[in-house]
Formats: C-alpha cells, structure tokens, sequence
C-alpha cells in the first residue's frame, strides 16, 4: 500500500487551488440551481469494481509486451487493487476470473480485507482450455455438439458460484466465444437452444440471492457468429431463464455506430439491465480505457442510469473491463475509475425538469444544449475533493508515481518477457 | 400487358438451349441426390408481393431523375405489377401504401383481377405529411409527445385495416420514421412507452385473421435514435402486443456488419418472424436491387427459412422493397424477384442430412463446403423451365424490351421533370 | 437585423455573472500557465463560413418539414446569415450554391455589405437537373460517359467562377454525386479518368488567386461507388490538378469508425488540405450540428488544426454544412458556431510541451490526459466574453428568441407546405 | 508428400463425372462465345503464394486451440507447403516470416526444391519482442520516438532482404502494428514522418530488381491510429519511396462497408498496385478463409485485375494471409486456394464487349446481369479438370483425408497444448 503521510503531504500541496476551484464551481453551480456539496456526496458514495485480471499487462493476438512488476497471482493483483482504490477511492470491490484466480477462499478473504476491498462478481472462463481439463473448448463450450462439454463447462460454472459463495460475492457473469468462423459450421438455432439449456442448468445452481449476468458480444474470439451476439439474444436469454437473470452490457461488443444508450434504455424498460463491463473503443472490441475515446457517449450511457435512479429493482453492477497495453495497468485504472465518477457526476447536473419541458415541447436544440451544459461542466473538483476528503489522492497518478510502487514490485515480482498473442 | 404471342415467340428461340442446359444440370443434381423436377416444383409454387411504390423511379434527398412513363397512380402501378408477374411469374400480390394508393376499393379489387394480382399487407404512412391532414408529424407520429397527433396517427392506422379489410389484404405493416436527430430530444424510454400504447390500439383494431409486421430499422431518417432501432427493440414490441404481432425484417436496416441470417434465425426460435422486405445494401439503406451486392447473403437468409420451413404457424410474408434510381423499376423487380427464386432454389439445394453431420462433428471446413457446393450451383435453368412452364417469359428482360411497354406508356403517362430531394 | 438595444439589454442581464466566470477561469489558466485573453483574442479572429441553404429547413429523401419563415430567395437567407453573424460574430462570410442562388451579382454584393458579410467559396451544382438544363445528370455529371454532358457540367463550373469573381469569392468547391449503383454499372477507371479530365478543363479556367476544393464522400447518392469515394482519391485528383487544387474534409463523408483526425493529419502532410465542412454525424452523412454527437472528435481535429498553425501556405476554409431538419435553422447554425470555436479554443489550451515530453516519452497515459484536460475545460466564459466585446450576444439564443425574427419574418415570407423526399 | 497413386485412383473416380460437367458448361460457355480450353489455361498458369505461418493453428488474443501435427519449423511448414500445391497445383511458392523461419538458407533452398516449391515475398515482424532482441517494440519499431529502436527495425529488414536474396526471393513486405491506442500518445504526422524516414533507409538497401510491398491496416493491434491506415496513406508512402515501392492489400484490413474493388481500381490508376494478401472477414482482421463470407466481393476485385490484365509492369503478387483457428489448416489452405482460382476463372468468362456498350448505354441493369452471369457459372469442372491435367487432385480434400496425412505428421511432431493468447 502507499503511504498515507505521501498521499497527506502530496494532498496538501494541492489544497488551495483545489479550495478556490471548488467553491468557483459551486458558486455556478448554486446559479443553476444545483447544491454542489449534494453531488459530491453521491459521487462519493460511487463504486466500480476492478476486474482481477486488469491488473495485468493486456496484449492482442499479435503481440503482449508486459512492464515491470507483473503480477503473479491473485495475492498479487488484489495488492495492486488496493493501492487502485486507497488512490481514488472509487474502486472498493474486485472481480475475480477463475481459474486464473483460484486459490484458498479464507486467504482471499483475508487478503481483500486487508487491503480494504471485498469480491464483486465471479466470472467463469469457458473459452480457453486449461491445464488438466478433460474436454477442449475449441468448438465451444456451453453450446458445443457435445454433451459432455457442456456438462464440463456448466460444473465449472457451478464451481465459480461454489468459491463465489465462500469470499462473499452475490453474482455471476458468464461469457463464452462460442459461436463460428463459417457458414453453415454450426446451426444458428440449435446451438442457441444447446446454449440456453446449459444456461439453464447453471441457473437452477444458482444461490436465491445471487444475480446471474450474460455477456453479448457481435464477434470475437468467433468471427461468422457468436451464440450471443447482441442485447436482442441477451434479452431472450434473461427471459428464458427468471428474475434473477439479467443482461450485462460490455460498451465494446456492439456493432459499428450503435446507439448504446439507447441499449442501456432498453434493458431498463425490460427490467433485464444487469450491469455494465465499461471500456470504451473506436474499431471493435479494443478495450481501451474508459472516456479515452468518446467520452460524450459514456455521459450519455449515465444519462440513462441517472434517468433510472431510484427505480424498484434497479442496481447495475458496474466493473470496469479493460486491456492495458501500452501504459502501467493501474495508472490507468485509476483513470478510469474517475473517468466513470465523471460521467456520473456531469449526469446529475442535467436539469431534469427543463429538459423535461424541452422535450415535451419539441425544442430539440434546448433539450440537447441542456445535455451538453452539463457535459461541459469541468466536473474535476467536485471529483478530487471527494477523494481528499476521505483521504485518497487528489492527484492519484501523481502520488502513485511519487510513491515508487512500481518499482518497489519490480523487485519481487520476476520479469516477465514478451510473448507473441494467438498467432504463434 | 405484354402480348402473349411475343412472349411464346421469345421463348421458343430459347428453348433448345434452356432444354439442354436443364438436362445436364438434372444428371448433375441426381448425382447428388437432388431431384430437379421437385426443386422446381417448389420454385415455381413461391411468390414475392412486389410494393406498388416500387414501379415508379426512386431517388435521394438530393436529387430525383425520373424515366418515361412514371405510373400516375395506383392502377398505372398496377398495370405495371401485372406486366412483372406476367413474364416472371414470380410476383402474384401488390402492396398498397396509404394515402399514395388510396382508391375506391370495388375499382381496386377489379383492376387487380384484370391484371392476375393479389393485395399483400398495407402499409401506413405517418412519417410524411399529407395534404389536408391536421397535425404534422414532423416530431414523430406514433411516439410524439402529443397525445392528439398519436390519435392521428392511431386512426391513420386503422383506417388502413379498413382499406385492407375491403381488398382482401391479411396484414399491415406499420413503419416509422420516429425518433431523434440530438441526444437528449426525447426521453429514449418515455418516447417508446407512447409508441408502445399507439400500437396497443392499432392492435386492438386488427381483425382476428389479420398479422401486425412493425418493422425495425437503425436510423434514416432520425440520425441520433430511432424508436424501433433494432430487432431486440422489435421483439420487444411483438412480445408486448400479442400473438398476431410479428417482426418485419428488411434487409437493409441493419448496423454494419450485422449477421442478417442470425437476426432471422433467432425470430424464428422466438416465433415471431413475420416476413421480409428484400433488397441489398453496401452502406445503408441503399434500396439497391436485392443480390445486387452480396448474393451470398440473401442464400443464406434463405437457408435459414428452408430449415424453418414446415415449422407450425411459420408463414412469413416475402415482399421487395427497393428504390430504383437509375434503371427501369420493371426491369430492376423483375430480376430481383428472380434473385430472390434463386436463393430459394439453391438453398433446397443444400444437402442437409451430409451437413447436420459435419455440425455435429465439428467439422467446419465441410460444413461450409456443403452450404458453398448449393450456393456455387447454377440453378438458372431450374427458374426458366419453371418460367415458361406457366407462360411466362424464359427471358423477362428480353421479352420486356422487346414489348415495347415502356414507350408505350409513356406515350400516354405525362413526363414528369427532375426534382430535389429533401434538400432543397 | 436584430435590435442592438435587444442584445445589449441582454447582455447586461448576464454581465456580471460572465465577468465572474471568466475571471475565475482566467485564474485557473493562469496557474496552467494559459494567458486567457491571448486565448480569447484567438477565438475573437476565429470565424467559419456559414452556407446560403443551411438556413432553409432540410430534410430527407422520406419528408421534408419545412418550418415558419423558409427563405424564398438569396437575399432573405442572407438577411438570415446576417442575423446569425450579428448574434454570434462568428460567421462573417457566405458560401453561396449556384444555380439555388444566381441573382444579380451587384444586387448580391450590396446585399452582403448591408447585412455584414462576405462571400466564401462558390459550390456547384451538377447532382440535380435544373429547369432548362439540355442534358440530364441521372447517370452522372463530370465523369458522365457521354462528352456533351461532361462538357454541360464543366460549364456550368465556369460559369460558378464567373459569378463568384463578380462577388468577391476567391474558391470553387466542386462536390459531385457521380458513382453507381450497381457493380459493373460504370468502368471504374475510366470514370475516374473522365473524372480528372473534365475537372482538369475547371482547373484551367481558374483564375490565379483562386483555390480549387475537391470534396470526397463514401457513398449517397450513389450506393455501389462513388467517383472520389475517400480522401485517398481526392489526394491524387488534387495532385493531378496541380498546386492549386486542395481536398476539402466532410466530418460525415467517411466510413464508420474512420479516424477523421488522422485523415487531416495525412493531407496536412501532403500539403492538401483545403478546408472542412464542419457537421456530425452517428450513422452516415446525417449532417446533423456539428459538435452534437461527438464532441470530443470534433476537439481532436481542431488539436491537428493547431499543431499545424503558421506552417506556410496553410489556410484551410472553414465551413459548416448541416441540415436542419428538426430546429430552427437560424438558431442550429449559431450553436454550431459556437461549438467550432469551442473545439479551436479547447485546442489552443493543450500544454503543447508537456504533451510533446510525453509522446516523446511514450507516457501514453499523461500525453493523453494532457489532452483531456485541455477538453474538459468549459471555456464557455471565453466565447462570450468575445462575443459581448463584440457587440454580439452572450447568450445568441435567449436574444434570437426575445427578438422574435422568426415570427416577424415568417409574416413576409409565405408557408411552405410539407413535402415528400426523393421516394415519392 | 502424398502418394501419387493414391491421388491417381481417387481421380479416376471422379474422371467420368468430370468429363461429362466439363463438356456440358464448354457446351454452355462455347453459346457464349467462350471457349473453355482458353480459360483453364489460363487458370492452369495462375498460381498463389502460401504464408509459411499459415500452415500453424491461429488463435486470437482470448485463446489458441492447436490440432495435431502442429508443424515445428520451418522445414515442417514447408513440408505442409509442398503436400497444399501437390493436390491443388495452385500454390507453387512460399512467404517466409523473419525471424520465425530464419534458418540456413542453403537447406531452405534444398527442401524447397524437393517440395517443389520456390520463394515469394519475404516478411519482416517488428510487430513483437524476440528473444535476444536488444530494444523492445511496445512502442513502435520503424516510427518509434527513439531512433535507436527505429535503427534496429531498419536492421532487421535488412537482413531480411540478405536471406531473401540467398533463397531467390525478390519482394519484401513491410506491416508493422505502429499506432497508438489513446488520443495524443503520439504526434500523427511526426510518427509518419519517423516511419517514411525509417522506410527511406530500408528502400535504399533493397536490391534493384526487389519491390517493396507496404501493407496498410485500419486498426489492431493498435486501436486508435495506425501508422498506415489506409490505402491513402499507403499511397503517399509508396510515392514517397519511389518506383519500386508498391502498395499490398490485405482484403480484411479496410473500413466497414469499403469498397475494396475500387481501391484496387485506384491503386492500379496510380501504378502502385503491388499485391494482395487474400482472405475474408465480416467484422474486422478476421482472417477467415478467401471466399468463406463474400464470395461476390471476391470475384469483384478480380474483374478488375483481369481489366488490368496486360498493363505494361502490371504484375501483382498473391498471397493467402488467413488464420485458420478451427480447421486444418492444410485443408483451408487448398480450399482458399481454389477459391481465388475460382474468382479468377469467374472473371475471366465476363463479356467484355457487351459490358462496355452498357456502360457506355448507362445500362446498369444489363452491365451488373452481365457480371452476375459470370459469377453465378459455376467453373467448378474447369479448375478440377486443370488440376487432374497436372496431376494434382480433383478433390484435394477427399485425396488429403484419405492420405493420413495429418495424422502421419502427428506422430513425429510433438503435441502443443492449447494456451492463452494475448490477455493472459
């Protein structure tokens, strides 16, 4: 963990312009009728979890060129967790992927209080094979041909609720790859229902507190077709299944210029908006970090949530889902984190009742100026005094690097060399 | 219509040809288990309504560039439809569009049967404003935010039914073009419960033999959301309605990229596939010919309704849908029924029981090998033997130049000049 | 015009609460070590061309809407193009479309000074027929395959010179919709030669101080393919005509996903790049208002835009190019200007040192935060500080709607009934 | 290699259905006015390269699942090679990939002699970290911010060119993944600049009777700029580097909807028409096999080869490039290779003469039925009967299977475990 008198001292260097910047926006603010000290206390009380495996360098099937300090394990990760949210306080929760995470529940547990943090959802992997696996999943896994595999990748879906339960997680998110590369390799209907059965047999496993989460995605790791290609295949899954199934929605795994909060609506309307996995992507699913592209579309996605607020039922679980590539994973977690509390606090300074008014008249240049008003809003102060106030960094990668934590892991954790992705 | 001496005339000069052609494909399909006198039996047994807007020249928001012999009216589009079937013997029904068509019913029913024709659905039309109409629907229809411009468009609807009712129509397909050009014009989620309850009432007004067919399209012409932008939205809005509600899929309202046969395949396992609006498409809405782009494609939606076939209640409704900007419109629905005969008749060509094997073990090369071998096989002679069978023209192209049709009708038809589109 | 006592009343209501913004903005640039006013001094000189039809309701090859008070003629849309440069001081110069706009070029010069402004680039028409025009565009204009319309259309271009040199204009903007619809429809290379050749004959009657814009779109109205389809066929028309001929960048002319930013990169490099036509767009060409779907693209062009600055002989035009379907075309158009100058100054506060330490350090992370934070600024109290000094308004709508120009004009100028698109 | 006998009684099998498909479409052809003797020489000559690493199982950054007999090195690639162009004659040499063939150039000589095969374009891969590699690419290689990491990327396609020129190659093909992943991570133009400067030096080494093939790529493995994006910005860099260098098209490196057919149109127009990479794709760099997803876009871009055919220095070089993740890779290899066979003999049996009167005509209708009629023959009997005329297989797959090929290799070469790819 990073020292607390590092971050007090780097806080304090910052204090005064923080101060003045502040009360500014709260005196703008208070113009536009909006009690600046009431939108710090939501974004403050806002969480997105990180997911285990974001800890790591990421790569492409062509190449991955890890950095310094790469985790070995879970023990690992959950340590670079914990210095993620000691540093922005807006991470409290970690996401685990099993097997790349499995390990003695008691110590997780331990290991997660110690560095402040409890498990958000488990994820299942049934689209690699991993050591010791009896079945390969190279034609698929929930929906393959063959019965057995998909006995095999519904026990190890029943596996990851069984060490959910004991670290304390409440829900399940499944994704798989199964789909095809041609025409005709597979039948479109009949893996869909194989599919649906399997998902079956997971959800009468699951705990009646628990929530189960079913990922779409339009193509990749298939590139003809995959078993659950959209929000409309997402939706009859959730239906097919019960109350306690929902749709999650990853912002990458969407066709080229789909309208994603309108997406977001709809699964509100249909009760089934499980959560969200947030990135953000200009190609396809590039998993890059969240805002880093269109950071307007995000604020729009949290226009919806801000809509939804307080509806019965209504609790997305937000995780961010992401691949490093390129910068030090944590750095760029921290980021996001906050990118994500922007976007929410921008969407609480919409005011709700001219819009309202703008859209019942028809005056779409005023309903939309109204959004954009609230977008424009230089939201960073009402977000770093959230932060100091609790004692994470007003400046996260900032104190980060003034910490040497990267290096000090350095030390310990091997050097991992670079290794070529899928296509060698 | 075209005098049927011409057509038999036409025909003789190819029969030879056609007869020899025919033949070797017969011993070639035998080979392979397919008997060529059913595949044309099924072939010469379909049919594709041909939309009566069709016939006249289409065109873009920028420009117009109409031919010779505009049709004036519906029975001007009328005779046209019956000239198309008359040589193709591919197209025995005519959707009707209101107001454009709007007409006295007896003369309608009686011109239709002068010319050997049906009426498929009716098609409504609330995203432009007609002459005489008392609201405008210039901020939507159906989902505006005022409740008296939604009656308006409600009994639009109905009175459609009513017009239907008295032609022997069974179905009415509703599009809109409601939606929104900037975020935050609508309530994304408010704007779809009033669409919602519009429909509810034109639902309500269906009569007990007839099908509703809404149809989803991502955008054009609202450029920010549509209100039934896809087909999760239009499965939405089908479960919500009731049983005789259906989805209409047209094949150019997708997103980028969209597997178009897995959108079909899923209605379909839903049970509420309705029918389609065939036409091809490189960039959008392009309304181009059908198979005019990616043949490929349109088999393989067709290899998804062959396996669907003799599924209980599984009837869709098969219509074209194009805008023909720089060919004769007769010619373009002429070929492009003939396209759609072609799809058909290669995917009864497909060896199902060899392919069911190669899915089942995973054998993907000669999975797709198999849907390729029927897609590769040239079934023309299969279409033209189906053809002239009925007296229809072996040569629709040929006999229709030579007819002299077009020049006829433009001797009588006025000549109607360029126009801008929506631009100017 | 609108009443200068209107704007200054206006101004006054809103004085002091500018006065206070910009001052507490002032002082948070100043700790950045941004000088504020050289900023606004910069933002001050900024201006961008505002085209002659923007200012008529637009509409869609499905409906046009018009609204109250559509301009009958060039001089009522420059009374409208006055008012917005009056409320804005922002768009000081018009861009005029022949024939939509012939008029006496006396009469249009007096005009222009009456209301302010002064005349851009000249556009051509050769995607429409016009009344009296010999020969038919339906298959093409510049590249057509026959030479007498080639030659019609190369005249018709001359003759945009000949007017424009009249009215002061200095460029020829030469957009056309020649292409197909159909593979095979056209030898894609020799109508791209026919192409070159008759721009060639344009080229060579341009006069020595004028600039030649060639402006490249994907797709619409053409469906298969389009004659200067990319920005890498307007790079080669450009370099085939010489030092004169530049390429002018449609934000919504690309394909999806394009990275627009890189493409003005790219002609920035070659020494090509003419100028923009500012919109935005979510699906296609929907030439919606700039800046309203995606913000944040629209700041990384203007940040390519500054980079270049001061490099010789770089003077791109600037242009919006919308269609105002659902609002006030008056009061899109000073949004819009107002969201291009947002993005230009924006730019002009990236910390172009830190950023280039960054990028020279492979600090991906704060080369782009550096970006980010020059983005989430609200430089709103820099506009209108620069508007207020100006005698222009501080908040152009609120002023346009107290002074009631649309409804004093729309008593003068008769109601334009709806209309169908291009289908109809 | 496989036993000839084996390949000589599987043909005999096939002999007399053969002959009797090959003399009824010569039958059909001959109406035509073509004779089909012309058009299988033709195909006969037509030969395209193998990548070496094609013949490995591909993978994706979520997981790669070998098969059996996985190849060990280049020598066992080569061996796979030698078996492709034996049942298929169509595949007479191979692409190397530096370093991952890099071996003594006199054995790779000697086996490929006794392969029966010979050398094409060489690859250089600055796109990953090799082992003993002294500055890592995780920032770029030939555009890289430090000039010594540029000054190894030179080196090492120099030495690619050294063991191309001791094996009788004459080309090599530069791609590198170069680009950026966040907004500002690198200055556009700066980073181009760096990458033709480095480009300059490779040029400069190139023997004089070597091209150079630079290869764009929309995006991956960075996901948002690439170096060389598009066939734009390739263009600039093969005028740029001179008369040797020339442009490579990879069919799944372009925008969504692109019109791949004009950019060849294009690139032949500027004389920088270097070659191809075959494949297909339906979302991205999907690597799917030539043919599998749009078979008509695939014979489109050879109609416009085949209009080229004949230009002075006109000699594109082709290459499959797939990744075959869930078949064997030998088996896509033959299929693909028969497919761009297929396209080719498609082309070839256009009616040139009747399809340049109906564009002269403006007849699109009857130019695009012209193109389809070729298309939709089905040449089948032409590229089977060539190949039995050389002694390769009439049914590749049927003789490979039969062979045991695959699991004769799988006994000498090792299992490989399926692993991860990029994101573990």
């Amino acid at each position: 963990m990073i020292d607390t008198d590092l971050i007090a001292t780097e806080n304090r260097r910052r204090a005064e312009d923080l101060r003045r910047d502040y009360d500014a926006l709260g005196q703008q603010l208070d113009r536009r009728g909006v009690d600046i000290e009431a939108v710090k206390a939501k974004v403050a009380g806002y969480g997105v979890a990180i997911p285990s495996w974001g800890v790591g360098t990421g790569g492409t099937r062509f190449a991955r060129f890890p950095g310094p300090g790469e985790p070995r394990d879970v023990f690992d990760k959950l340590d670079d967790c914990g210095v993620i949210h000691q540093l922005t306080g807006a991470t409290p929760s970690v996401s685990l992927h099993i097997p790349w995470d499995k390990a003695d529940p008691a110590r997780l547990r331990d290991k997660a209080a110690a560095v402040g943090l409890r498990f958000d959802a488990m994820n299942s992997n049934t689209f690699q094979d991993h050591a010791g696996q009896a079945l390969s999943y190279r034609h698929g896994s929930l929906s393959h041909t063959d019965a057995a595999v998909r006995r095999q990748a519904v026990e190890h879906n029943l596996e990851c609720i069984e060490i959910g339960r004991a670290i304390g997680s409440r829900a399940l998110t499944v994704w798989v790859g199964d789909g095809s590369n041609f025409p005709g390799q597979t039948d479109l209907s009949a893996q869909f229902e194989r599919y649906l059965d399997a998902m079956g047999a997971i959800y009468d496993g699951l705990p009646s507190d628990w929530r189960l989460f079913t990922e779409h995605k339009m193509y990749e790791p298939a590139f003809y077709s995959t078993v659950v290609q959209d929000w409309g295949s997402n939706l009859m899954i959730a239906q097919h299944l019960g109350e306690r199934a929902y749709c999650l929605v990853d912002l990458g795994h969407h066709a080229p210029n789909a309208n994603i909060e309108m997406i977001v609506a709809r699964l509100i309307h249909a009760g089934k908006l499980g959560g969200f996995h947030f990135n953000d992507s200009k190609y396809g699913d590039d998993d890059l970090d969240t805002g880093a592209i269109d950071p307007y579309r995000l604020f729009l996605v949290f226009n919806e949530l801000v809509i939804a607020e307080g509806r019965a039922d209504f609790a997305p679980a937000h995780m961010l889902d992401q691949s490093h590539n390129v910068t030090d994973p944590i750095e760029s977690l921290m980021l996001s984190a906050i990118e994500v509390q922007r976007a929410y606090a921008q969407a609480l300074l919409v005011d709700r009742q001219a819009l309202a008014g703008y859209q019942q008249d028809n005056d779409a240049l005023m309903a939309t100026a109204t959004l954009k008003q609230a977008f424009r809003t230089d939201v960073d102060p009402i977000l770093a005094m959230a932060r100091t106030e609790r004692g994470a960094a007003v400046d996260p990668v900032a104190a980060y690097r003034a910490s040497g934590y990267r290096a000090a892991v350095a030390e310990t954790r091997p050097a991992v060399s670079g290794a070529g992705g899928g296509i060698v």
